[in-house]
């Protein structure tokens, strides 16, 4: 028998998810006749815009002809999409970011659990509480924690308490550490980082030779003017951070598989005698070796969202989410509920009415309203006494919702 | 400045195909008018079968309607692919893998680079010499190894030499190993291991208590029916075996991108204090947190795959390009050269004529008759004195190419 990644077995066995998955299962077996909503998992549920279909298929159709069919794509992605990238997400907003600096993956949670494999296994790793929970299960992987304590929090982490007292904005490490990931517009909360909190990250990390790994995911759904889409906006940011960016929840990729990450040219880390490294040509080596590029009517189906018709239908798809996030909002506002989330973002943090613990919450939720959300305890000890739900759902499905909590009378 | 994995510094810059890349473009500059064959990467040149690009399309259509459309599928793979799988390529055989011990991913590249970290550190790695650089690769990052020597071999890897006096079958380990990937057709050298073999690696791995990685993205091309397709074939795989399987070269999926690991419930490794641990429940661990799942219409297209008109498709690419291995391999054994494989591989793998070295054989074909093709060398020591051409090209290139070749009075 050949030994294990020992570290793997630290993972909590109830990964959030699965457990929301079970409860939910175990409940509709109990109750077949119970219409459950699900505002939980943050899966889109819109159809795919009608560009990226037609781009997705016409693709299709070249690799059935000999003249135009194609073979391995270069690993980082064909130069039509990273160019398509500088242009619309970047330049149109003030940004140099060169086409050569975007690295095209098949998924964000790939590419936020992938990273931490080209930096040192003695790196401190800042991550914020509440969490998605892959920036923490890949470093855990990767041996760079301890166990897990009663609160879920591993021993060799350092976690970033982000609570209502500060906007639910992470506080600054105490200690140094190397890695910093940061999220927003945030998930689980919700919550924006204005100008003046990415401007003081950024001259944190350059004051203490950090690198901040800056998931900007839902950069679509930020509406307020004045909020960075990217920190790249942010000056002193190339030398200091990498971007994650997804169609997952722009245009409904979650399971069409498309995203990108941008790793400035003039980012550095320093190897085992402190000379600095360039991180770029790190990040393409790991890419070219351990993946093999997004396969090729999905790039044109990812290039289509640039396309004047794409533009259209994802800001259409945008303002389809965050009609619902207004309806969530107004109806827990109407029953007293204290929220927070869902005017920049598709996610509503709101704290457990009556001091329930959030996993109580749920289940009261999802037995008395056939609601499924999602339990902030599962993000981290700080999500405790919180609650998310997604803005993600059919809208008449998620107004029915809002009434049948209002029912409940919290 | 964040430290970065010292490890990556010791890759050799000098990737093998981008080597070739850098030559070829070098030669064409200077050579504008030169008609360069390329017979070096083993990239697909034939359109995808069209029962795939079918059930593509149909699947972006499936996207496009609230109804039918699907966001996040299971990291895994959907039933649908992974039943295909079950019942085609392994019960079709009368080998007993269940659905749920495949795993589907985006390429057998990524599988076999990725399958080393959900094992320990410590653990002992052997590779065949020549290789697939993508095992030694992710083993060097992963940090398993010293440096390169002048020959380009790692410190800490097992080298198991497969030279012409053993049909290029891999010597076994003189010592200790945990892990040891085994290709079969192989590549580069297009040897295949018969049941005899293959029985006693297996013997040898139970025996030992090791693990084998076996690559199996080539079976497809195996025409003797006494050779095996899967190492489940052989009994006892099921307690010391893991094997890859990819649609890239059987159904002409390099840039479409789908593959799929099986790992038996029954192969267990152990963990740090030598108590047996179950190896598909970590696998799918790495894969669930790290990877998101295959895109939906890639699924659907390596389906069709295993649809009547699909495999008649597949069955004729399979054909066409072993009809150009013949090719090559006649009108190389009439210039008297040494050829291996070729047979029941896409690969035919040669003696450099002349005791050239394999790059020098490389530049001399370039050069003189405008064709390319691999040198041995960019395999691993043993590969030095061979030279690797590939059968996916188009049959009337496949055949200027040799014609070009023999008038070079080799």
């Amino acid at each position: 028998m050949a030994h294990i990644n020992d570290h793997y077995l630290k993972l909590k066995a109830g990964y959030l998810f699965p457990e929301i998955a079970r409860r939910v299962r175990e409940f509709s077996t109990a109750n077949p006749a119970a219409k459950i909503i699900r505002l939980g998992i943050g899966d889109v549920t819109r159809p795919l815009p009608a560009a990226c279909i037609t781009a997705g298929k016409a693709a299709f159709d070249e690799l059935g002809e000999g003249k135009s069919f194609r073979g391995y794509g270069p690993e980082q992605g064909y130069d039509f999409l990273r160019e398509a990238i500088a242009e619309h997400d970047f330049k149109s907003r003030g940004v140099a970011i060169d086409a050569s600096e975007i690295v095209v993956s098949d998924g964000s949670k790939c590419d936020t659990g992938n990273i931490q494999e080209i930096f040192g296994a003695d790196c401190l790793i800042a991550v914020p509480d509440p969490v998605y929970p892959v920036y923490v299960d890949t470093n855990v992987m990767a041996g760079r924690t301890g166990q897990a304590d009663v609160s879920g929090r591993y021993a060799g982490l350092v976690y970033l308490n982000s609570t209502a007292e500060s906007g639910f904005l992470p506080a600054f490490p105490k200690r140094r550490v190397d890695l910093v990931y940061l999220c927003f517009p945030n998930n689980p909360t919700g919550c924006v980082a204005s100008r003046a909190v990415l401007t003081s990250w950024v001259e944190w990390a350059t004051r203490n030779g950090a690198i901040i790994l800056f998931d900007a995911a839902y950069e679509a759904f930020i509406s307020d003017p004045t909020i960075p889409h990217s920190i790249f906006e942010i000056p002193g940011a190339r030398e200091c951070a990498i971007e994650f960016r997804s169609y997952s929840k722009t245009a409904g990729f979650t399971g069409t598989r498309c995203a990108y990450t941008v790793v400035p040219k003039t980012l550095r880390g320093f190897d085992a005698v402190g000379s600095p490294v360039d991180i770029l040509p790190l990040w393409l080596r790991r890419q070219t070796t351990k993946f093999n590029g997004v396969s090729y009517p999905i790039q044109r189906a990812a290039e289509a969202c640039y396309s004047e018709a794409g533009k259209t239908q994802i800001k259409d798809l945008v303002q389809y989410y965050m009609g619902n996030a207004k309806i969530i909002r107004d109806g827990l506002a109407k029953m007293g509920i204290e929220i927070h989330g869902g005017v920049n973002a598709p996610y509503i943090w709101l704290k457990t009415p009556g001091n329930l613990s959030s996993w109580e919450f749920f289940d009261h939720l999802l037995t008395k309203a056939n609601v499924v959300g999602t339990p902030g305890a599962g993000f981290g000890a700080c999500g405790e006494g919180y609650f998310r739900l997604s803005a993600f759902g059919e809208t008449d499905q998620v107004r029915e919702a809002v009434e049948r909590i209002s029912k409940l009378g919290l």
